[in-house]
């Protein structure tokens, strides 16, 4: 279990892509969603599979319990979801301290996205703010992958 | 990945104890139950735990995958349940063919009910039945685990 601190954020420039040093393909959808939790399984590059329970989120903090699938099982477990497959390509750019940015370019559905976010170890953490970040989407369900994957299209402006 | 066959009776007599091979103590509850999909926790005999995922039952079959999970992850799960704790303690008893009845004594907000499921390769498949089988529930979603989760105390008559 682990108690994840993340920040979210639009993006507004490219210059961003000068800095990649990894990137993955994402495809992802959520099995169900309850009061205190929500299962997701995720396929990364057509290859891992996991499965996450994440609780409910408190403000910015929440926890997550996420476990190695057979890559069979998660394809058999994303025909039973619920709402719709999130897919995107995850930039990894670093963000200075230590920390790195996970640059989100949503396709498919959500095509024109493009979500950055910094995991911090406390709430309160400062963090450098790149020319390319744009407004703060921190805790706008509308953001949050459970919606994207339940929600048609989602404004990028 | 498995699919599951299993037929669910009520048990009206006592006679089966004398025929018990093991037995074990459940404790489980759901995180998420949703159309198409539902997520179990469960911990067997204080020490094992696994993390299940159901499909919705069409008619007597359903897809299962289930993997284990640490205990303390179960543990921290069982708190985001949705609903109550089903606790339970499961005696396995040889059904003849091979096959084994599993006994189900409930505890708890479910005191007084007992339920015997048999898990069979198809659909139409005979077996033997003992005098202590009860009427069949096969499908009546009040008898159904996620249902004994969520509601209150369940007739045993």
């Amino acid at each position: 279990m682990a108690t994840e601190i993340e920040r979210k954020f639009l993006v507004t420039g490219t210059q961003w892509r000068a800095q990649v040093t990894a990137t993955r393909t994402i495809c992802q959808a959520y099995l169900a969603r309850a009061e205190h939790a929500s299962v997701r399984v995720r396929v990364i590059d057509g290859r891992d599979a996991r499965l996450t329970i994440k609780s409910a989120r408190t403000q910015i903090s929440r926890e997550e319990f996420e476990y190695p699938v057979p890559l069979s099982d998660a394809r058999a477990m994303l025909s039973l979801r619920e709402g719709g497959l999130v897919e995107k390509v995850r930039h990894l750019v670093p963000a200075g301290g230590g920390r790195t940015w996970e640059i989100d370019v949503f396709a498919g559905a959500h095509e024109g996205l493009v979500l950055a976010e910094i995991e911090l170890e406390h709430a309160e953490e400062r963090f450098e703010r790149p020319a390319w970040l744009g407004r703060e989407v921190t805790g706008e369900r509308c953001y949050g992958n459970a919606a994207l994957a339940l929600a048609g299209k989602v404004d990028a402006a």
